[in-house]
């Protein structure tokens, strides 16, 4: 029987759902909305209800691996608790514990960014860089990194936290409460807090109508991105930094040429030698990449 | 035989090198001064007829296991070429190949940060953080990194170049050409340059005795300090952070509290759970013990 893997991603507003083989051939997606102001037990009952409905369609003709759950971070390893999450807006959630007890197949639970990394490293860059960087812009701004092939979470599970980098002491403040974080600067929000009623895609296509103003709201933002990424190729001499997220996707073509030179430009050159900086070809699947990506590097014992 | 290793730190002031039992233990050790102004030939031949003398003296009665040269950045890997280096003004100086070329014994080079990190990794802590930053501040800002246990060099050995990660976009101009790197306002250089006719040290000294300008000082680079390694925590999410260089042990009165109240109350309270901030023990002599950790990582096979 065909090895299959049930995975969850579940975002702020959306939870994509949907079954893929263990290579990463995706069989079946869906996306339904979160709706995370009823809180903590409805989006847990949501999930539940979408998992066994996938369980009672796949489980007779496939054999269920693993079911995997992505969610937005804080996530501490290796308990799987959410720590005061500021998209989800909870704060100690023991999302491992409480939803494998629905399940008997095992059940995995990693941060969203960590996911897509991984997604990234083995689906959309067919693991030819051993060091990569997928970041992604847009609530938020956030990492993960894979080091030597594996994802690197650090000692707690925290690890890629790049938005919460201070790059402006005396800037926007964040939701975290510094000032000047990545985040602050750079995300879908801190566009649109500079735009005032606009979002970051209105924002972006009054840029590319040559809208002054929004030409200096994207530009900003996008300084903040290139600062951030070189202090990063500085810091991790990486060979690929990915870049993703809607806001990132969706400026692509006004930010993404300027941020390359930016980089090379302003990073040491020993550290861009071997760089490759590009946006993920997964699109809005990432998500369920990123689970099947989970299992594999979790069997990879290297 | 004791198997031994002869190691030299290379130092943009001053050479120190001598003799090491694998397992840790300093036989022998000196400093001579760099003379840098003085050109390549010369360090290199310095630095060989210094070799060629432990050699003779402990070649007899011990086994040589190999020579190790630890050296300012940036270093390129595997090639072990200085490129670039506004430490020791050497550009493109492929010095592994220049000093192999002398000895019949294996020579290593490794980037001095690099090597203190294994150091520290090794002897200073005892192997029992095996997500480690090694910290330098002083001329400049440099860090090493362990992951799992191992160095971290990134692709081509530019990891770790910390002190040029910008955290004031508008700030004092670093030497590597951006304006804000944590290097132009943490680093002794950057500390002398704030107080005009005085070193780093001295104004330590000034405000230690309530000097407000001094201490205004001392404060600014410390806090600047503090954002770097909050930044660095929110990233790695690291076991340790340890910190050494001249400066940083001369003003551990005046920074090491306040700067380990800074990082704890500023990061996520995920990333600072399991953190220890401290500053190194091994003194001076960490470059040796460096050499010999650059030995026991190389046959780490892990």
């Amino acid at each position: 029987m065909r090895e299959i893997i049930i995975g969850v991603d579940l975002g702020a507003t959306k939870i994509l759902y949907g079954v893929a083989t263990i290579k990463g051939e995706i069989i079946y997606s869906n996306i339904i909305p979160t709706h995370s102001e009823k809180g903590i037990e409805y989006i847990l009952g949501k999930m539940t209800k979408a998992i066994k409905g996938l369980i009672k369609d796949y489980e007779n003709t496939n054999k269920i691996k693993a079911i995997v759950i992505v969610t937005p971070g804080p996530l501490s390893y290796p308990e799987g608790v959410v720590i005061n999450s500021p998209n989800l807006c909870w704060d100690n959630v023991a999302l491992r514990d409480e939803m494998q007890k629905e399940f008997s197949y095992p059940l995995l639970v990693e941060k969203d960014t960590n996911a897509a990394a991984l997604g990234e490293y083995y689906f959309g860059q067919d693991s030819k860089y051993r060091n990569l960087i997928y970041i992604t812009v847009s609530t938020g701004v956030g990492a993960g990194i894979i080091i030597n092939g594996k994802l690197y979470r650090g000692i707690s599970g925290g690890a890629g936290e790049i938005g919460h980098m201070v790059v402006e002491p005396n800037g926007a403040v964040c939701q975290c409460g510094r000032q000047g974080c990545l985040e602050a600067l750079a995300s879908g929000t801190a566009i649109a807090r500079e735009g005032g009623t606009k979002g970051a895609k209105e924002i972006g296509d009054s840029a590319r109508q040559g809208d002054k103003e929004a030409l200096r709201i994207i530009n900003s933002a996008g300084d903040y991105l290139a600062i951030g990424i070189g202090n990063l190729v500085n810091i991790f001499n990486p060979e690929a930094i990915i870049l993703g997220g809607g806001v990132m996707q969706g400026l692509k073509d006004l930010w993404l040429d300027k941020l390359r030179q930016q980089v090379y430009s302003s990073a040491f050159p020993l550290n861009t030698r071997k760089l490759q900086i590009d946006v993920t070809k997964l699109g809005d699947n990432i998500g369920l990449y990123g689970c099947v990506a989970v299992i594999i590097d979790q069997e990879n014992k290297r």
